[in-house]
């Protein structure tokens, strides 16, 4: 069942720790821990193995994966005996790894796109592909008339102009090529109606977004802890120190804004307002991958006593994300496998800004997650 | 549905905070903030309401429940506006206490206490009285032979000499007199063999142990997101430092030893395995009611990884504790009318150290307690 | 040695909360904690006592003082006990309250304020009064070209239009009434040429800016730690999460710049050079007068090894900041007695933006203090 | 000026992070970080330099160097860097270590230790040796009557039996060879009269005690903020959670009780009374040298009112106490040369319990610092 994952930034932090990781999992230098599929209440015959996992990819950035290891092993990111062991294996990484084509219009360099994927799935003889998007993080996206029906898009998209954000198009050539896509992203990607109505005609599946790494997946079991015991957070308000690629990209207040949307949801879905405070993200260069998030928690309890909380998460995001990353694309694969298409609302446990109405509370996810591969068990 | 509620330590902050707080939730001078029995998903015919508890109790101490409150108001547990505005129902709260019987054999003296409970329910016309220890904390039991079996017990006790801690002593004549049983405190209560017995034969449901108000609490959440995440956790390392009365009486090392056991149960039933680290609790007179509790985690991740955690919460503990007195009290009292008998494990969500092979993640408490009020509404 | 505190801005926290509390120590209601003039190494003969302070005071907002003060009880910022002991003093206080005159021309209107507050002294047979601004925090002023020289602003000033913002024309009032001038607040204030040359001409001495209360003070003797022991701090940075009136107004992003600036200034000033990070400021209105401040340090020590420190101050703000303006009061006072003109760099103790080339860790500014209070008892 | 530094327990964590530092340092791997004695304030002629030092040493393990230096760059305490870089320099480290020599008597002991060094002297051609102890923390001494008199002690020394802690027999030792002797541990070492007596009889200087690296050295600037702001702290309480070599020993209650107390004098000493609340050291083997310390800092300001701070420290100790210990070295050698005898009181900067009436605030052991070394260059 060898799967195809293609990854839109694949020269990335994150990209570059989920290949290399998984190279190691699979040589046995290390134990698959952050891997959520790995756990046995998981384990599924319908799930494609760590193993069977195959990557390609796209980027506009030309650094080397032997560089970019590098970097990473020096930020602590990577440690360095896997990183080592796997150095004789990144020659054959890199020949996979496109440079993004460029066309006079989107309907061009989209097809150009699925054309480099579709090639990765002939050479590699894949069955299928998860197209992942693990890039940087865009702007809100800027509405056109053209978004909202397929048939209008891709006339828009046949004259030149930028009609969609990149992880949109990306989203479209994916679509287009056949292959189920995941946004790990706050991006735009397939958050289109034309996009969905493509992806339901052609019977494909899709997941995000916003993978969730840290702040919000403490938030995510710590706000209904309040709801459960009928206490009133009244401020929850958090400050996020971060630097890497994705720091100094979110340093753009407009990146920063969608960011920091996906980050406050989870309160008022969980408790049922919106308690005060906001969510604040400072790019600090020296900190690099390891951010610290602070979080200061007010609340009220019996006859209004006031009591508080806080907390600090050190976490290093794309030791975090990157195995989420390896269990969407295998999750997705085997939805796709299964024959789903249309939002994957099950995968709600790895996002941030889940899609469609589901619980944001994290065991409520969990048990979303679970039935979800019993039901690829059913179907297999 | 009037119910009874006799508390054992009824001078103590929480039994007065609960008290005092049920006067003035009656009286609508406050939100049911910390009462979860409140929450929509456990509305229940079935479970006598806020206004239906009636109070009485014992105590060692002579302190009058106006000094107590007083002191309360002075320490910021109570809110001073509905303190004042409950006074003049003090006296008549007053009028229910008890001084602790003594007599020649344990026997005798549960006979007394029994009586003590008997002549409240008589004298206020009650179908039901849940008997509820919030008294201080004893070191641990010392194993006697009689604990086995009720009637060597029953012979044992009839002899002059100690065989009972309180805690059981006061569960063997809460039984007696037919009551059900909840023991809000890590003390031995009814975890011996031959009390067990009495409850089953005397068809009367009990619960406990030790209230879940502050760091368990929020350990009973984040251990599961860090196992739901197949992260590792390699140190959890907590202080405590709280002053009061309960504070005064855990600094003695066996009361001590006791509760930080309690403590720690909730990481190895979560998690899977046991991570470095104890729970320190120490006295700080300065600090009062207002606990604050620091823990620091450190986990692996992908690869290895290392990662840390860190929170503090600063939590006025009898303003936590006190509505859930409440709440056990109101849903002990619906199982006993509902026919239930023996250990009530799907109270665990209120207790750090719960009774029977039960959930020890706060969500799968939920779920069991949510499932037993509606199994009381169908036996309704 | 009556001395009058003519207080901008004294229906405000700072403001009353000083006034109340010199009434409530005069009476001997609570120990002298905070007023840093208090300690025995800073006994003076040269400085009035705290009972030789007599208030008055401008403000825009018409909120009386016993509304003030019961809003400042119930935040928790005066004790219930102080505050009611004081009740019957505050009509008095009240009576030497104005409201902020207002005319046709700045000069006007600086003729007006000064007669206010020589009224006050007149009325109360004051030989001294010290004007102290504890106003809300202005924007950035707008440079004009009458600000450099005393005569083109006088002249300015006599047409129509805002040539000097508030706390500057203010500090024109008080020196032209002759008076000293305190600014408590990151404020113009004193700031300009023309304003300078006017206190020197007039031989009247002057302090600021802006109170050092919290996360500042904090800084100024961990900075020094890491300089001393040669520790390189890479990363500083900081959140503040405050309300209350001054909290809302900082909240206008003109005004918070000039708050963080302050802040951080301390920094470079004691390490010698800038760390990464900046200091942010969030309005939350629950916070209130309790300001929650966290701070991570990241530094290099021996070899380069990496190493971080995290702190969080829960202060309240005004109870900070009142007996620090009941010691600049008392010290700028006893200055002036003594014939000093100018600049007090020696009170840079006091402020987050000290004036001049003084030192910025705190206990170099303490010997400074200390040095210039036995200066004061060598003039007498 | 080459100077012989003795280490006892030379094989330890902090020895060889010592020595691997300083042979980084000469050979311009890394930046003087972390070494006090490098800041301009405290440059002097009449102090070697950090290329001056040669090393030699006593261990009672039998780790080798290249061993210990694998341990401590898996460990993150010695960059791999640096360390890799004089990987060839550890031979002739290994070769001017000792193991401990052992005798029928204490006083033949002494007579063979004395021996190791003045063999290390003459070997290597110096002028000076600086004993410095940075063994495993021992229990408190037992005293014995000996221990008043020289005469005595060396009469007692004579027969079988253990009269002095090993940290004293060193000491002993050490002044013996005409060595200066400093103690960077809690262990009794030279604070017995005996010992005394024989420094000033043999114009030797001697220094201690205890390190000052990580949450006393914090105290010993925020302590003193509290009292020039004239704020009374009423709870200082602080958690520290350690492995490594030390943590381990610091396990036994025995010595942890002798740390713990080094560790609150601070606040005795810079506030003027003692606030409630202890010091706590749990051995957590995982942290390893990353030390995390976390204190809880509870004040009292303004007619009363109750504010709070709190801070955890992330630091390596070992990383930490090295360049002090360099440091030490250096300037004991220093002082050796310029002819003072007895204590070195004004080396508190370094120690967390310092000999003699001294300052305990770090600003005022810093002046004590700076003036001591202008007065070395005086004496030169
Ligand atoms: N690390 C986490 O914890 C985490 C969590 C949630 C979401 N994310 C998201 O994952 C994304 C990647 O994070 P990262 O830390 O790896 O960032 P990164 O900056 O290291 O990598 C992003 C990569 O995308 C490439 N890229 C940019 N624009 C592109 C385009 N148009 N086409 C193709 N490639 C393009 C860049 O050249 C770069 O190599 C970000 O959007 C981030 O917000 C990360
Ligand atoms: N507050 C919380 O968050 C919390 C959480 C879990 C458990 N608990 C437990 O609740 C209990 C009460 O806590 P508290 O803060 O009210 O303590 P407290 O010290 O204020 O009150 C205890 C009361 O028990 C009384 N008492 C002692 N021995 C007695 C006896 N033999 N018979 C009758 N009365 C006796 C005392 O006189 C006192 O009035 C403690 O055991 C505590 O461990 C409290
Ligand atoms: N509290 C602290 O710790 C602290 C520290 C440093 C500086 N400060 C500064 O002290 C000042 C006062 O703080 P606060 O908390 O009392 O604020 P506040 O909002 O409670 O009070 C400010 C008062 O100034 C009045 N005011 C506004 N404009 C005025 C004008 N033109 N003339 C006369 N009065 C005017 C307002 O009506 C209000 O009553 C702020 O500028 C603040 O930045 C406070
Ligand atoms: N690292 C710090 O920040 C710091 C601060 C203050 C004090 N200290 C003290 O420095 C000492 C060393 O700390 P470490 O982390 O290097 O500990 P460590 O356990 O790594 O090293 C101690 C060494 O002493 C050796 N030793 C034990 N007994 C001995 C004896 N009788 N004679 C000779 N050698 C002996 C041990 O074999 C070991 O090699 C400890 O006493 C510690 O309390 C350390
Ligand atoms: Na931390
Ligand atoms: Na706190």
């Amino acid at each position: 069942m060898t799967t195809g994952v293609w990854l839109i930034g694949a020269r990335g932090s994150v990209a570059v720790t989920s290949m290399v990781g998984a190279t190691a999992l699979r040589a046995g230098l290390a134990e698959p821990l952050g891997c959520v599929t790995e756990l046995p209440e998981l384990a599924s015959e319908a799930v494609p193995g760590l193993g069977d996992l195959v990557f390609g990819g796209h980027d506009i950035s030309d650094i080397t994966l032997e560089k970019k290891v590098e970097d990473l092993v020096a930020a602590g990111v990577l440690p360095a005996r896997p990183a080592a062991a796997v150095a004789d294996k990144l020659a054959a990484l890199e020949r996979e790894l496109r440079p993004v084509p460029s066309a006079a219009t989107q309907l061009e360099t989209a097809r150009l796109i699925a054309e480099d994927i579709d090639d990765f799935r002939r050479r590699r003889g894949l069955v299928r592909v998860v197209v992942v998007n693990v890039s940087s993080t865009e702007p809100a996206v800027v509405p056109h008339p053209a978004h909202g029906v397929l048939a209008d898009l891709e006339d828009a998209l046949s004259s030149p102009g930028a009609i969609l954000p990149p992880s949109s198009l990306y989203a479209y050539a994916a679509l287009v090529a056949g292959c189920s896509y995941v946004d790990f992203t706050p991006s735009t990607g397939t958050r289109l109606p034309a996009l969905r109505e493509l992806a339901s005609s052609a019977g494909l599946p899709y997941a995000g977004h916003d993978g969730k790494t840290g702040e919000t997946l403490v938030k995510s079991v710590l706000a209904p802890m309040f709801a459960m015991r009928n206490l009133r957070v009244r401020t929850w308000a958090g400050t996020n120190l971060l630097g890497g690629g994705d720091g100094a990209n979110l340093a753009d207040p407009a990146a920063n804004a969608a960011k920091a949307g996906s980050k406050q949801r989870v309160l008022a879905e969980t408790l049922g307002y919106q308690p005060q405070g906001s969510s604040h993200i400072e790019y600090v260069d020296d900190i690099g991958d390891f951010k610290t998030a602070w979080d200061l928690i007010t609340f009220s309890g019996f006859l209004g006593t006031r009591m508080r909380m806080e907390f600090s998460w050190h976490g290093c995001d794309s030791a975090l994300a990157a195995p989420l990353v390896l269990d969407l694309a295998r999750l997705t694969a085997a939805a796709h496998a299964a024959g789903r298409s249309g939002p994957l609302t099950e995968l709600a446990f790895f996002f941030k800004d889940p899609i469609g109405e589901v619980p944001h509370d994290l065991p409520g996810q969990w048990a979303a997650l679970v039935a979800f591969v019993r039901g690829l068990d059913g179907a297999a």
